[in-house]
């Protein structure tokens, strides 16, 4: 099993803006301001939705030549669903996505079932796809806490 | 239940790059080298470990107050396995993620058992950790086929 370590930070900076990073590259995130933020980009929700769209188009990507698919533009519409109880309701009810529904336009001259065929094995080899719609076990490596070292210090 | 719905889309670019949307904020997507890309961005899955980490840190900052913390900074870290074998197997290994794993790094004054409670709390209601950890019902809407009408016309 050759195991792939990705990893990511996400560093809480004024109000609810976070900067994120992964290698050199930098995303920014925020709410809007009926959840308390400055809108100045993406929340962590939609995020999550334009990963799963964005994974999905490589996806289609890389493996349009293997299906003879000639790709003139293909775009991914997304949206899910939460029940904003679950926000704050400590487990009651969940507070993520219940149902995530997308919708492939394509452009290209292929056969319709070869398209239909092709998207088909999109879908069923999107690492996003398969993390949302089958459980991820999820583990807290630890908190650290920082303490103010001028404060701890002997006077 | 208020169900909220969220929206993004994925515009397939040149080679493996997408631009995300969501609202009026664009996101845009890449692959490093060793997957084809130009890497001129996070690749999706670094992006859902940012969105996660995002999500975590938001949710601290928000509801920090009710548990009397005082965040003088807050960053989290994160990583995840992914089987590289999984991706183009077509379902046999599963191709996303299967663990994930996240550090909390916070300074504040807080007591140490104060803030453990308070990030239980924080990872108890975060939305995506939930969309993540939980399976989420993944359903196509259907895949439009777009022809190019200058062809398609009666010469």
């Amino acid at each position: 099993m050759p195991i792939k370590t990705y990893r990511a930070t996400a560093d809480l900076k004024e109000n609810v803006k976070v900067e994120t990073q992964a290698r050199q590259h930098k995303v920014m995130v925020d709410e809007p301001a009926s959840l308390g933020g400055e809108d100045t980009a993406e929340n962590p929700v939609e995020l999550l939705l334009s990963s799963l769209g964005a994974c999905q188009a490589i996806i289609a990507r890389m493996s349009a030549k293997q299906f003879g698919i000639d790709i003139e533009s293909l775009k991914v519409e997304l949206e899910g669903d939460i029940d904003s109880d679950g926000f704050m309701s400590n487990g009651a009810i969940r507070p993520g996505f219940s149902d995530i529904r997308y919708k492939f336009h394509i452009r290209t001259d292929a056969p319709e079932a070869e398209v239909e065929k092709f998207i088909q094995f999109v879908e069923a080899n999107c690492p996003v796809g398969d993390t949302l719609q089958n459980p991820v076990n999820l583990v807290s490596n630890g908190v650290v806490i920082e303490r103010d070292e001028t404060a701890a210090a002997p006077k």
